[in-house]
């Protein structure tokens, strides 16, 4: 009857914030509700698709940032306990111990469920990147359509 | 009337955030409202019992992590400015100046106020914590549980 | 008919959060939304005005603070990739080839606009910050203010 709609504005870079993101999105689809997820800023790191680096048409800056920053899923870093990559190995040997699903799974989950991608068009004019360089399901909106899809959610983070 | 229900997502295990949770949390209920805090992944530390540290069933990743991570609300670091520890003394000094409770003092009061605390059921599994190790109220539910109750709140939050 | 409000309550310090945080409230004015933003913690240090710097009544962790926290908005660092500096000032530098308004911008925009601009109270007593430091139209006000102002929002966000 009254559908509850799910909206989260994924600023992060981090791999555990990106984890936590994708689980609620897993998890709210699972409960039929709709959910879009908005990337702005390093979120968008998750949505690159590592097969389709470009570096046509890109500044020099534009060509160190695509340089030195992660390349999809699996390279995102821990947001703290990071440890020149340690922690995050820890953490990702005690989610097998654990028999819980990576990261890149959450996110393939969530593809096949439904889950709504957008791509922030700022963030990514003022980054350098191209659609093409991202998943091919990803939708680029501005602020404004984010804001419109976030104001009639029952629920919206900032994560 | 229409009571106001407020829904608090503490994944950080900062000090600094975790005081602003809390902060909020007690006002909240101060002003009538129910309030319900879902602790995941880092913000699990400030559940932690410093008396109940148990290294039973644990694996060799989840031993080094449980000696490596903060033991309750005492041990928690700032987000930014923490230097070592240095700008967190700062920070405690100017509040015990300013006569402000401590991170502690908030959490008993969040308690004693009738505050809901839950722990993340597959955060403690990824981390390798045992309910026995956390605070006595805390109920452990899952990501699902959690959707239901932030949906149907006035104001949520992911800290 | 039903006009949307939006509440974003920034604690963070970070050039980039902060950024966020002010594009999302230009937006919001623009499509004629009402718009609050609650300043907590390094939040605040957007808010303070460069030429209103004040050591009078501060104790010596105050003055401390003073002199090693960011003062306005030119002075935040990036929230990750600072890199001392370097990945804030590569940002800085796209975002002018792709002519997108920097920070500061940004902030004169939302004070046209008419963002409503809060600093907590309690915020400002444990930085020792005095309100005198603040730009002008900055009302201070305490936690439960912004909780019943959050409550009635149709987007809340923490920063």
């Amino acid at each position: 009857m009254d559908k509850k709609h799910v909206n989260l504005l994924v600023f992060s870079g981090d791999y555990d914030k990106a984890l936590a993101a994708l689980i609620l999105a897993n998890g709210a689809r699972e409960l039929g509700m709709s959910v879009t997820m908005f990337f702005a800023f390093w979120g968008l790191m998750l949505l690159r698709d590592p097969e389709k680096m470009s570096l046509e048409d890109k500044s020099i800056y534009e060509k160190m940032f695509a340089a030195v920053t992660p390349k999809g899923p699996d390279q995102l870093p821990l947001s703290r306990m990071n440890m020149s990559g340690l922690g995050k190995y820890m953490l990702v040997e005690m989610m097998e111990d654990s028999s819980t699903p990576q990261l890149a799974d959450f996110l393939q989950g969530a593809r096949k469920k439904g889950v709504t991608f957008y791509a922030c068009k700022l963030s990514l004019e003022v980054m350098g990147l191209n659609p093409e360089e991202l998943l091919p399901e990803v939708k680029v909106i501005d602020v404004k359509e984010y804001l419109q899809d976030a104001v009639n959610a029952h629920l919206e983070l900032f994560i």
